[in-house]
């Protein structure tokens, strides 16, 4: 099997190089000069044209050939015929292997494991649901992928949402969203929305344009904050439906044409991306629906059949990531309104030139519950972290209940329980330890758990479901490098006599609640699922034994990885 | 495939449950108490005798299929069949799709991207090795392969060390040494030291122990720091062997059992693993004699040839990690003085007792010059990030040349660029811009650039192969959350005429050099390599672009993941 791949690839590959030296997607051809590095992309075409559309169609080859190879078609190390220091290949990663399997007990798992309670994430959809009735909010709910990257977790949190509450998932990434749809975890036509600007190259723009026309049925949207990503888009879908028209000349069941729907990115304060004033906005929507026409009349002349747009202006983005994690709930409530103010300029000035503006999405696990308070400018919200938790977002006050209904003024991680319920656990053995030093070393470093907001918590009793030990006499955690954590025990009469834990043995299992939920994912390869963590409603405690637990599942994290 | 695949892994599954039921490696037997939770190991047996071998062999068919899953060959998915929330499995992950092709312009690599100079890697081994030779020094270099988790590169740099100066290989895990033993890139025979307690629990003892007698020719060695981990490890190979004779028994064509080293970690200052005093390594050290002694006479009575030891006790481990940062090489090697008078009196403890020390390891980046220096304790040193380079050791002054013949006094990154010349890259692409907030924003998040100790420097030069901006004046890099981040340039009047660098476009590609080299390498799936970055000898500067550089080979990073 690996002889033929190699040997097919290396056929791809000769006639690839080849076909590479007709110009496919050139990038930056209108309104900004192409950087002078790029000498690579000297030869121009008209867009959005008949013209444009046959020219593409002339490329066609070379761009199948670049997506097989963006979608893994490619052999795993095309080197070895050109490589000096090729050695021979190991097909073999460790994220090829599930560290668990399906019954195995959960207290038997290989560590350190990612853990999670597929109940505890039901139970947090179903709140959140529920939460969004009582407020009469209308706003439908996309919860973000880039939390987990697991199709199967994006498909349970959708389905215990429900159809009339979930308008479909986020990813932040083109490869999330390739992920999301390859996998078929989300069944037929699943709404992804990347929620981010795709760097604008030659290659991703060719995969975009490829997953809306050859995924099943995609409803797909992506944000954009510039004229040059929005016309580099432009082209790419242009391109591809004269691909498909040639595709329909010669074979009838060739795949449609979809749309790909594009969201204005506006900066409502967190100064990262977005475009910074109304007129921006309206601006930029402007093009988008002029390119929109102009996509149409490509897909008209090519194509024996109506004209339909390949690209659709859909709204705005007004996300503000910076204000999710403000501690107090009437500050980020406060805060929330600042951004969903701006948000709603921003709409007003694009309505002001004709245009509709259906959707309007943005707001995080911090303040979702306020951007979706009914009458709000927002559509839609985009919780991600909310179904998992995590210990930052353990010291914010609760949005829900109102700061007026209690909550303030107690521990971080009970704070928490009484909002959601924490769902992801990293399961850690103890490697060593030392009664002098007061310390136990757990095989959990910094490339097993994510330390960019602070340490997790550290649960030593088996039974617990909220988040760290009651009475503040657990372990600190504390980076002991890429695979040591150390765990700092409190001194004999530094804590009431008795209340200091003991320090527990040599190849005692041990959780740890994540410090930053996302970052905590994207270390590992695969989720090991359990059912049964106890801890119905939104209260903490309550479980049996988490080690006696069966394993549920053993997921693939498919979109693991630094994003692409 | 799949499908039998599956099937095959049930059938497994169903004859396992049964096996399992066999006590194989109870933990914690002898010594320390069992923690009261474990109460699946209840059973006990007696260890290191006949009666041991004879009840491990009756374990050995469960074993073997425990091992068999941990070498991969588990379905992908075993939830299936059992999960209620089952979907249809995504074959293909992220990590699947290399992000590049041998041969392609680097300038034109999906980004983000990371990137190694395997020219600069050589020259730093090369480096390395003559300041080694300098020194009069007879220490041994044993390559840390935590830091990039590729075989490929581990190959590279025993290669370029050369065979009478390289010792073998570090591994931080398990499953880095699995992965290092199973890819054949470092040829037949390997010396791979895992240089770390590994957490004993029944499915890593059967690995470590299954490592040893399965890999080709591996000398394979593994650190301990107390008795229960000894014993463990008795145990593991003791059951080993009754396997191998059973083996062996049956077919004489079968593996011959290879001995485990076994060395005792000394705490020498950096209050993470290790024993705390001469004497409790003396103690340990004569343990694993004892252990090995026995270990030789059940493998005599199992199998029909002379006695051979097993487990073999090979010397001290006495690396302390937190030394390796600090600044000043004056302070540095004064703390790198104090750890080996640390390790001293330990070997002088164990030596008293009769027994020989003939392995002493430690020493890293920031002091293996010092640590192999000659007539000093150390008979092997362990740097890692040396060959690729980061920010954070671009901040160390040089251990060489001696503080005495220049570097203080110099900006952080050409210091690192007189010592080592920097080889590891992320290419990144800018994906949104504002003159106004005087900001670009790169696809390189915090789950693309490791951001544990510090942030990455920016290169807006696509000629420069120093770690840095000449003159200071280029963007700072600020954490934009997942995937993003922002460079803030220096707004005008704050930096003197014209030295303002301007806001690069959207689809620009720059280089960021990472902060920390470790978990840099841990984020990614593939290694880009190339060659011809150009800064020959220990030289910054001097490159051509870059971006023009062709793909020499593009390898995975097989042992990525939190470890096991």
């Amino acid at each position: 099997m690996r002889n033929r791949a190699i040997r097919d690839a290396l056929v791809r590959m000769s006639s690839m190089s080849a076909s590479m030296a007709v110009p496919a997607l050139p990038r930056g051809s209108i309104g900004r000069s192409a950087h002078p590095h790029h000498h690579h992309h000297r030869h121009r075409r008209p867009v959005g044209t008949a013209a444009a559309a046959a020219a593409a169609a002339a490329a066609a080859a070379a761009r199948r050939d670049m997506r097989a190879a963006a979608r893994g078609h490619h052999p795993p190390n095309t080197s070895a015929a050109a490589s000096s220091t090729a050695a021979p290949y190991a097909s073999s990663a460790l994220a090829d292997t599930p560290p668990a399997r399906a019954g195995q007990r959960l207290g038997d798992v290989d560590t350190p494991a990612l853990l999670v309670d597929l109940d505890a994430v039901e139970r947090n959809a179903k709140r959140l649901r529920a939460e969004l009735e009582a407020l009469g909010s209308t706003a439908r709910v996309r919860p973000h992928a880039k939390a987990h990257k697991v199709p199967e977790l994006a498909f349970l949190t959708l389905r215990a949402l429900g159809a009339s509450r979930a308008s479909g998932v986020c990813a932040q990434k083109l490869g999330e969203a390739e992920a999301l749809v390859r996998s078929g975890a989300l069944g037929e036509g699943p709404d992804v929305c990347i929620t981010n600007e795709v760097a604008p190259s030659r290659g991703k723009m060719a995969r975009l344009a490829a997953l809306a026309r050859h995924a099943s049925r995609p409803r797909l949207s992506v944000v954009v904050d510039s004229a040059v990503g929005a016309r580099a888009l432009a082209e790419a879908v242009a391109a591809e439906a004269a691909e498909a028209a040639a595709a329909a000349a010669a074979d009838a069941a060739a795949p449609p044409v979809h749309p790909i729907g594009v969201l204005v990115e506006v900066n409502v304060g967190q100064d990262r991306c977005g475009v910074d004033t109304p007129d921006e906005a309206a601006e930029l929507a402007e093009l988008l629906a002029e390119l929109s026409a102009s996509s149409a009349s490509a897909a008209a002349s090519a194509v024996a059949s109506p004209p339909r747009r390949l690209l659709e202006f859909r709204g705005l983005q007004c996300y503000h990531g910076g204000i999710q994690h403000v501690r107090r709930a009437s500050d980020r409530r406060d805060a929330a309104a600042r951004a969903a103010a701006l948000a709603s300029e921003a709409v007003a000035a694009v309505r002001a030139r004709g245009l509709e503006v259906p959707v309007v999405t943005g707001g995080g696990t911090g303040t979702c519950l306020f951007d979706a308070a009914a009458g709000g400018v927002f559509t839609e919200v985009q919780p991600g972290s909310l179904f998992f938790g995590d210990a930052d977002y353990a010291r914010n006050e609760p949005s829900w209940p109102p700061p007026a209904r209690g909550g303030a003024g107690e521990d971080g991680d009970v704070r928490w329980e009484r909002a959601w319920q924490q769902a992801a656990w990293v399961a850690t053995t103890v490697m060593s330890r030392s009664e002098a030093r007061g310390t136990a070393v757990v095989d959990a470093g910094l490339k097993a758990v994510a330390l960019d907001s602070g340490p997790p918590r550290v649960l030593l009793s088996p039974t617990t479901t909220t988040g760290g030990e009651e009475g503040g006499a657990g372990p600190e955690f504390r980076n002991g490098g890429d695979e040591h954590g150390v765990l700092l025990f409190p001194r004999a009469g530094t804590v009431p006599a008795g209340a200091a834990p003991p320090i527990p043995p040599v190849g005692e299992v041990l959780r740890l609640m994540p410090g930053h939920c996302d970052p905590q994912f994207n270390l590992y390869d695969w989720v090991v699922a359990y059912r049964g963590g106890g801890g119905g409603g939104g209260g903490g405690g309550g479980g049996g034994d988490w080690r006696a637990l069966p394993v549920e599942a053993v997921w693939r994290i498919a979109a693991r990885g630094p994003g692409s």
